[in-house]
């Protein structure tokens, strides 16, 4: 697959890096990055933890939580994501540029879904002139990802770092899928820290038939259970289930003021499909959940 | 209630805003509202995470931990608190001056404790003025909280986004008594990592009688043990049970190298009580465990 | 036992300070402390949380993983490690000054692994010199140690805070033995968020023969099993646990894309053998499983 070539955009760092592991917060490996970051790049503003919870070696959760997050970053933003069970391997390095910011992580699916969904982005494999500090076969973090990402910050373009490439790792994940009577089947991929249940279902599949009104037209069917469509988590009554878009994106189940994984006894793998309400073809009800 | 009108004081931002949310630190959420705060607001130079480990829509211990936490901070902080299971209701955005200070959170209680211990505090309710970025009505912390926090970092002043009200969200919470017989009764509201049992006492309604030897003449008694006051975790013997005032300056429940819930047996929601020791009235005691 | 004295050698802060505590997430204790360290340090940087999970009151961990961290700062750092379960009583605050950084702890082992590894260390004692805001007996990360960091990072040197002092609590920890016969027996001293069991061995003791294939010369044996010594994760088969270096340099062991704690159902205190492996005198295998 060609992709179209931008225009050429040079690289202005913001002074900012986000940080996106698996690491924990129990240990210091976190901390060691950032440490290592301000000892490399005198011109740091600040490292942003986007999150060092991703469950050990969860590559595919990893992917989708970056590349649901990134764009809310200013442009000039290094994003170093490391879910990296490979480390000290053959993969390579991927170095992308996409709107102005940069991304880094190991070629092993993390930045795929980034990757496939800005048409523009421009994707490098670093090569021996990307730095590398220290020894460690087993923490590329601190040793090869920060003083890189340090290199970055202070304006070196990435074009120096890695050339051009075409070939990187997909990312095996269960997309939706659309049946010819018109329902949508999702999958839960992740769970929040408020049990709610979201799902691979981007909110466009069913709001594309346009109008204000389409959460009307569908209901959500979950094992036996059947959940409005709503606009947010305080239209709904009380421990109630409800399906709703989420702050992704995607189509989420949520209860008020508790735990949809609880409440619904479902978790990440579930199948979840959405199917035209009874009354969605007259339009008869007027905002319907909404 | 008419409050008193403080003499007028320009708002000068810090450059800082401290965060305390319900949201976890598995999830992006706490890392996106920080990309978010450096996108709109260049002058940003620190964001604090006050805590994102408040219990999910747990509003009264949210509003506990900021009204013992924001006044450490330097004068001309923007904090944001977000706990807020009512997002994307009716629900106000409160923004509060106090001492040189401007706090932000839902109109919901989270707050409440806050402005009641300060007199000169000015409540403001965010209208239409206050900025919104992005569309989502679950998220508000992103698309609402930083963008207005963001702004107030950047020198707006609060009065340019909402009038005055004096109307807001009260808190039901316990609040300590006096019993005729001299005897206090306290709850724990909350325990911390070291199993330290928090209660909602302050220490100046068993010191207001004054003197360094205040410690001796109570003691307290929770279910069947009693246990003595003292100055600091190292005045009681290892594996024993004691009450102090601790950095919140409230009575708190501690044990020495243990934890006071697992050694009592006890959480959230125990009654405590403090009562005259028997010596008390003679004096007799010398620094008694103090 | 005399300390050779270096030549003096002027501070120079960078204007960070990296955190390591017991203190948690859940609670504001960190935040109040990076709060307290804005107020009194207008040139403060960036605050870096190497760690806040330390168990609660585990000076051990606390000492390993600081000793193992803080030279991938910038010279100029202020670290503060607050393990100190006898705050409040009568153990010092010592003052650390090492390769250009300054160490802050309690007087209790917590920074005794550091200073004995580092022959030109200058310890101090702050004495009553060494600020001090608010009057708690509970919480001195907040009216100690951020105080003293933050007069630090504005520039005041450490000697203008304590006198030198040679007497330093030195901390009891279990330390690798090599026995007649060549054999090493380690201790894993920690358990990381991966299942990794770290080992109180430093890969010097293994490596000192010398040669690129010293992991060839050596087996690992723990409960019944045996395992190789390798070089990275990826060169392991999948679930099958071995043994390797650490980012820490200490000897580790891991099993590829899963828990060697759960896999060899250990975790800390174990014991671990390393003997010389069977070909290793003849030099037979080539590269063996490195």
């Amino acid at each position: 697959m060609a992709r179209p070539q931008p225009p050429p955009r040079p690289w202005r760092p913001s002074g900012l890096v986000s940080l996106l592991t698996d690491y924990g917060l129990d240990d210091p490996y976190a901390g060691i990055v950032r440490g290592v970051l301000h000892r490399d790049a005198p011109h740091l503003r600040d490292v942003i933890d986007l999150t060092h919870g991703v469950p050990p070696g969860d590559v595919g959760t990893g992917a989708f939580l970056l590349e649901r997050s990134w764009s809310h970053f200013p442009a000039g933003t290094v994003h170093v994501a490391v879910v990296d069970p490979g480390v000290g391997g053959e993969r390579a390095i991927l170095i992308v540029e996409a709107r102005g910011h940069v991304l880094l992580g190991p070629d092993n699916g993390l930045l795929a879904p980034l990757i496939e969904s800005e048409p523009l982005a421009l994707v490098r494999r670093a090569d021996e002139r990307a730095p590398v500090r220290g020894a460690s076969a087993t923490f590329h973090g601190r040793d090869r990802f920060a003083p890189l990402a340090a290199r970055l910050v202070e304006g070196d373009p990435p074009a120096s770092f890695g050339e051009r490439s075409e070939a990187w790792v997909r990312l095996e994940r269960p997309a939706p899928e659309r049946s010819p009577d018109g329902r949508v089947t999702a999958e839960v991929i992740h769970v929040d820290r408020f049990g709610n249940l979201i799902t691979n279902l981007p909110f466009q599949w069913l709001a594309e038939a346009g109008g204000p009104e389409w959460r009307a037209r569908w209901r959500c069917r979950v094992g036996t259970e059947t959940l409005p469509l709503v606009r947010t988590y305080s239209d709904a009554p009380e421990g109630t289930a409800v399906a709703l878009v989420d702050s992704y994106e995607r189509l989420e189940l949520a209860v008020r003021d508790g735990s949809a994984a609880s409440t619904l006894a479902l978790g990440r793998g579930a199948t979840v499909v959405f199917e035209p309400s009874a009354g969605a073809a007259g339009k008869r009800r007027k905002k319907g959940g909404a």
